[in-house]
């Protein structure tokens, strides 16, 4: 075997595949923000071909000889743990792409451009009867795909993994069930200590021209570098591109002060950690942060633990009353509790930070009804607006409230949500870690110093980009696999001060 | 042979090279308008990989064989005229395409982002010096890629039709030869005339937001759909990208008032081209407009032939008015013979619509001196500044004045420049032939009504894409080949007007 011959091959597989990434990202960017609607059906042909192409480099047989020998290859004869990853990083790809047939890719492109209109109608209409056909067939089709790539293993298994490497659905359900189980307890005490919190002042009437500069403000304050921003572009749902090393773009939105306060934390988060890789992360195609869970964690983190916290509005709390006085009649300690404000939400995008978890976690034991064959689509309003009476105390009145509310399994996006939550737990974790190498680091950003938290993220997290595993990168930071405690007790902590809630 | 199956292999070639087309112009406009300037080493690599992958098109066994079985097929025997575009097209593409190296395509790449770079420095330094080895390897480079392609015909012959299908060097060198003089003998007269035009109009301060508002009115009422639009894409060097069927943006500048108003028309020009082609020719990937001459002779139009006219403004000029109230103390015909005032300059994108002609026919000399080996390059300067001193009475003091003027030679810009006043010679022609069919059309536009003049165009040449060459587009709509005539004529009756200058 030429190992030399081997590593030329895995290099350049791993550096086209990213420049696919990267056209993946610019077009979606542009989807988003330019694409005039007219060429929408256009566009998805180019995108199908395009994500042909990509999958094309893993159907290769010299990239399958490659594969071959690094699976019988021991990584401790490889130099460093950059080598190491950019192995681990190809095989983890190769393992998940190279057997999913290309007519399923090109089938899957197509019946997403066909349920994302079928959802909109339904959307529209409010009727879970004109989708329901459509979310069967792209279940089935998930399955077939999921059981192209290993037909050992439950299709959720594959799934979850090709969203987040290395994940088990297992291990998701034990500490969904727990973290679950904790935030119902909480929001419970929350509702008979009958506490109101006023939030008057987030929705008094702003200038939306000053808004944008704050937000600016922000991102920058936290260390998002404003050359790599892009805070004009505003969108319904806001969301970041990672379009190259050093290109990670970041939309927002500006209807509401909240919204658009902590939607751009959010992705100024995902922003720092797509940008902070090491040089030679990058020489290794390994740069961008690892996709899904880990991604969320780190937006999270720049949203909730750090935006959400008094010490951060300690800091900024002055200039938000400049950009708008109606502040000056508000104290810090009435402000922190609004942004806090539990407010039980059929929607996960309007949830606050106590509640969030829950929306992906209904989410996941949904689709995992549906993979275990404990569920036909019949159901599955009654199923959705039952798990949202019985944990949020709510229930949709129809489907538009319920189930169709937004077009994630629509646009395929199927043994995903999970990530959402879980980036919680990391951050809970991480927070805890770095509490105790770093005790200070809500006091230095009372100060306005970014510093030590971003110095820690970085060190620990954002300049491995995809080296390690999730997994691995995980304990390296914190010494532990993930629990959910740490997230869990940093809500208690939190919402029995803010909810003055007995021991 | 299986002709169903050769033309398969042909429509999927043509469908996916237009998807690399597509994401060339994303690139570009990205490029110009949002790319950190830090990624741009990652994005020259990314987009010599797609130019690459698109290259490889071309170097398939498979379409080899499909261009030999076409190059052998009577067109006669295709059922329409869009079928007989598309082999035609198809087989442009193939012959000037197949035949280039991989190798050389990405030494070319290379070259483009070294000789960038030192253009920038010999331009901010004014010193050619600098740029003279890297320019000379750029001729040496576009030569081989030439010779590659036909080693038969003259490089400069090949890189033309390269840009302009089924263009010759000969035509041009004497179209371009009349032209010059006719340009020449006129501006002679202009100066010897001693009319001086009064234009401190333009120069007086302005609002630029206004402006904004007011280029858009101006795109939007020559019929510029605006959802399609990009009018906040400001640039300094504006373009238009045709990035799918229904999707041209155009950017723009707000640096003077006459610098947005007419690029903005300019740059509409090609939108509208871009746009209008019909859903056959769509669908037999011919959309988007012949490239090079053709499509400057559409944005030229809408600039100068349309935009520069009394008629536009008696129509405009009240808007206009409104918009900068210093204007309502000038009147109508100030103003046109301001925008229309002949200023010979030493750079092209400050030329007037008279000697804006002579720019690009100094460059096409220049060059056609180089490949003919009639020059070196120690004497380009100099050559240069004579020509600039002989046609146009002004001589750069300096190489930034001159020839370092802009990055086009740097950018690989070779064999390209004559497309510029090319479309000059052919707005002149279509004006003239439109004039016949059409003679009120510049009343119609007096009073607001851009029909009879997008209908004339789009019956003539939008609709029709690529789905016939150049030539006989030119000669279906016109009835003739290409003269320097018509342009000439129209030039010598608008400019005797404004200068008063005798029969």
């Amino acid at each position: 075997m030429d190992y030399g011959a081997k590593v030329k091959t895995l290099r350049r597989v791993m550096r086209e595949c990213r420049y696919y990434d990267s056209l993946g990202s610019l077009l979606m960017r542009d989807q988003w923000l330019e694409l005039p609607e007219r060429d929408m059906a256009y566009r998805q042909k180019m995108q199908g071909f395009f994500s042909g192409k990509q999958g094309e480099l893993f159907h290769d047989k010299e990239v399958a000889q490659c594969a071959a020998f690094f699976e019988n290859f021991d990584p401790a004869n490889l130099a460093t743990d950059l080598e190491r990853g950019m192995v681990r990083y190809f095989l983890y790809l190769y393992k998940t792409r190279a057997k999913i047939p290309p007519e399923k890719l090109a089938q899957s492109s197509a019946l997403t451009a066909r349920a994302q209109a079928l959802w909109r109608e339904a959307h529209d209409k409010s009727d879970y009867a004109l989708f329901k056909p459509v979310l069967k067939e792209m279940f089935e089709l998930k399955t077939e795909i999921a059981r192209s790539v290993d037909p050992n293993k439950p299709p959720m298994e594959v799934l979850a993994d090709m969203c987040d490497e290395g994940i088990s659905v297992e291990t998701v359900d034990r500490l969904f069930g727990e973290l679950r189980d904790g935030i119902v307890d909480l929001l419970g005490k929350i509702r008979s200590r009958g506490v109101d919190v006023d939030d008057a002042c987030l929705r008094e009437s702003f200038d939306k021209e000053e808004l944008k500069r704050l937000v600016r403000h922000l991102a920058e304050g936290v260390g998002y570098p404003p050359e790599r921003g892009e805070f004009y572009g505003e969108v319904l749902h806001p969301f970041s591109v990672s379009i190259g090393p050093s290109d990670a773009r970041i939309t927002t939105n500006y209807d509401s002060l909240q919204f658009g306060i902590f939607s751009t934390l959010h992705e100024a988060g995902h922003g720092l950690y797509s940008l902070n890789a090491d040089a030679d992360v990058v020489d290794h195609h390994l740069w961008g942060g690892h996709p899904g869970a880990f991604h969320e964690s780190q937006s999270r983190f720049y949203e909730n633990i750090v935006g959400r916290s008094r010490e951060f509005w300690v800091h900024f709390y002055p200039r938000l009353q400049e950009s708008f006085p109606h502040f000056k009649k508000v104290d810090l300690q009435t402000f922190y509790r609004a942004v806090n404000k539990v407010r039980p939400s059929l929607k996960r995008i309007l949830a606050d930070e106590l509640t969030y978890s829950l929306h992906p976690i209904i989410r996941f034991e949904i689709e995992k009804a549906i993979f275990d064959g404990k569920t036909d689509f019949d159901r599955l309003p009654e199923l959705w607006n039952d798990k949202y009476e019985e944990y949020l105390s709510l229930r949709p009145q129809n489907d538009r409230e319920g189930l169709l509310q937004d077009m994630h399994w629509g646009g395929g996006y199927i043994g995903y949500f999970q990530s959402y939550t879980l980036g919680n737990l990391y951050g809970g974790q991480f927070r805890h870690a770095m509490l105790k190498t770093v005790p200070n680091v809500y006091e230095e950003i009372a100060s306005g110093n970014f510093g030590p938290l971003n110095s820690w993220l970085t060190e620990h997290i954002h300049r491995h980009g995809r080296v390690y595993s999730p997994q691995d990168l995980l304990a390296r930071a914190t010494g532990e696999t993930l629990k959910s405690g740490y997230f869990l007790d940093y809500l208690r902590e939190k919402y029995k001060e803010i909810y003055k809630l007995p021991d």
